[in-house]
């Protein structure tokens, strides 16, 4: 094997923002927890998956990468292909927001629309795929490189100079929460892990009683738009099956009240699924006594529309 | 004079949360100006009025501090003394909104009603600071411990280590950009600061012409209810008359865009006085091209329906 030339990519560490430690006080004494909140939502693109998507991206040696994502993946992939020199194609339904649209495309991705009443998008990434040989087909979880990205969020954690118990991250296809575990076995601390998973999508609440990946019939309808996902991803299930200490199932009118009690009490501007570890404060306050616990918020990119109507007290779902 | 007693307080420096520094490379591009933020909605009770508050209770020897204040610098105060073992005294009008009143009780602050049909906030505090001459009573601006307060974060932001021309702040009565001044001033480095003021509430700006402190005939309604002061204080007028490079005057729609925009494309929940810094870039944008401007956005204290009003695209005026 040829030796690589020398690449001189910044590292992820270098790049990423370091998550923005927010105290709480207000919050931590309506919940009664001990409380502070590692925010992702000024990460580079609003969210954590930035961190995925520049590991993903900066690791693979193809020049283009493929993906489908109506939400932070897609962005976050965009801006790291951009920073990296390197080319990447969103696909996204044709009934995405406008405002998901732009962001792609202002973070120099190329859109790829599918009309999902006549193919999927997996078929439509696949389409992509054999047209174009040479590109990396990305997931937006289930990958070893998503998960090392995610795992700078852990050893940040892990590295604070502050008691901290228990983290508590929102779960979808599970990239997030592997990474966290990952990233805090390498420090050597022993913090603990929950998930914070909508109550209507809880497929890896499900899958930990099962003891295997348990799959939703159809993308489930929560608010928290980003735990829309059918199940969790392989490789995410091998770190998650017995490193997780649990999971709390989150209704739907706590994930809007969690978005809620952020914006009032903390100031901060959360999207719905950025909001599910303090859905899961409010849903099991007991699990979480007397105990330092740190809510990763894990993004704040919020349609204006889908976000007035929560603060208006609503809980209704919206594309 | 005798020796005081050695007294154990926590210095400002080490109490204050540094400010937020928040990269906005969607909010730059959108205005054509090199830009990051520095978010004070992060700061102890939401607003940079933490600096001040502190900086002056812990100063003044004084056990009780009354002050007249329905808005950011109660709250900060009340947590100021709470924190200090002190006892904090705060006027307010008997029509503040609830959460308000909530908020300084919840921070330990003793809320003083006035009915303001009845008697002016200042005869109130006049009339408590008889009954209880060992009060100190505090200005939220025209006070050289608040102006010392606030300079934290000018030094701050001048050590940042990152370009930095201009720093562009709210003015109120002051106490903030003279603060600011103040703060770069004790680094020594050549960055200029600039105000930016409501045009409805432009007190200042035609104080800097004039030469002198003008006052407003009555409180201006602006939505930027942190600016709604009657004229510049004679300690802050002392450091702005030759220490601001200049003010912007800011129009009542401008104030509500660059809220929203900071909620759009920075994820940033601000109040309207926060979001004045924005606005000055919206308004005059050719005055900041090719700079390495800082907005400051001095707090996030914001009522509910108020900002809901200004995402849907309002610019009213709510108490």
């Amino acid at each position: 094997m040829m030796e690589s030339p020398q690449r001189s990519l910044t590292p992820l560490a270098e790049l990423a923002r370091p998550t923005t430690i927010i105290e709480a006080p207000r919050l931590a004494k309506r919940l009664g927890v001990d409380l502070f909140l590692a925010s992702e939502t000024f990460q580079h693109t609003g969210s954590f998956k930035f961190r995925a998507a520049y590991s993903l991206a900066s690791k693979v040696p193809n020049s283009l990468v493929i993906t489908a994502s109506s939400g932070n993946f897609g962005q976050a992939l965009a801006h790291a292909c951009s920073l990296l020199g390197k080319t990447s194609i969103i696909v996204m339904p044709t009934t995405s927001a406008s405002v998901k649209v732009d962001a792609v495309r202002e973070y120099g991705g190329q859109v790829e629309f599918v009309n999902v009443r006549e193919k999927s998008r997996t078929e439509r990434v696949q389409e992509l795929a054999r047209e174009r040989p040479e590109a990396y087909v990305a997931s937006a979880y289930d990958d070893a490189l998503v998960i090392e990205g995610n795992s700078s969020l852990g050893s940040e954690l892990a590295a604070l100079h502050r008691p901290l118990a228990c983290v508590v991250a929102p779960v979808g296809g599970g990239g997030l929460t592997s990474g966290i575990i990952t990233g805090i076995r390498r420090v050597g601390k022993p913090i603990q892990v929950v998930g914070a998973e909508p109550a209507v999508a809880n497929d890896a609440a499900r899958s930990l009683r099962a003891g295997h990946i348990v799959r939703n019939d159809a993308e489930p309808e929560t608010i928290a738009d980003g735990a829309r996902t059918l199940s969790l991803g392989e490789h995410n299930w091998a770190i998650l099956r017995n490193g997780l200490e649990g999971i709390v199932e989150v209704p739907e009118e706590s994930i809007a009240e969690a978005t809620r009690l952020l914006f009032a009490l903390a100031n901060l501007k959360a999207e719905p699924t950025g909001a599910l570890g303090v859905a899961a404060l409010i849903t099991r306050p007991e699990a979480f006594r007397d105990r330092a616990v740190c809510c990763v918020v894990s993004g704040g990119n919020v349609d204006l529309a889908v976000y007035s109507s929560i603060l208006a007290g609503g809980a209704r779902i919206t594309a």
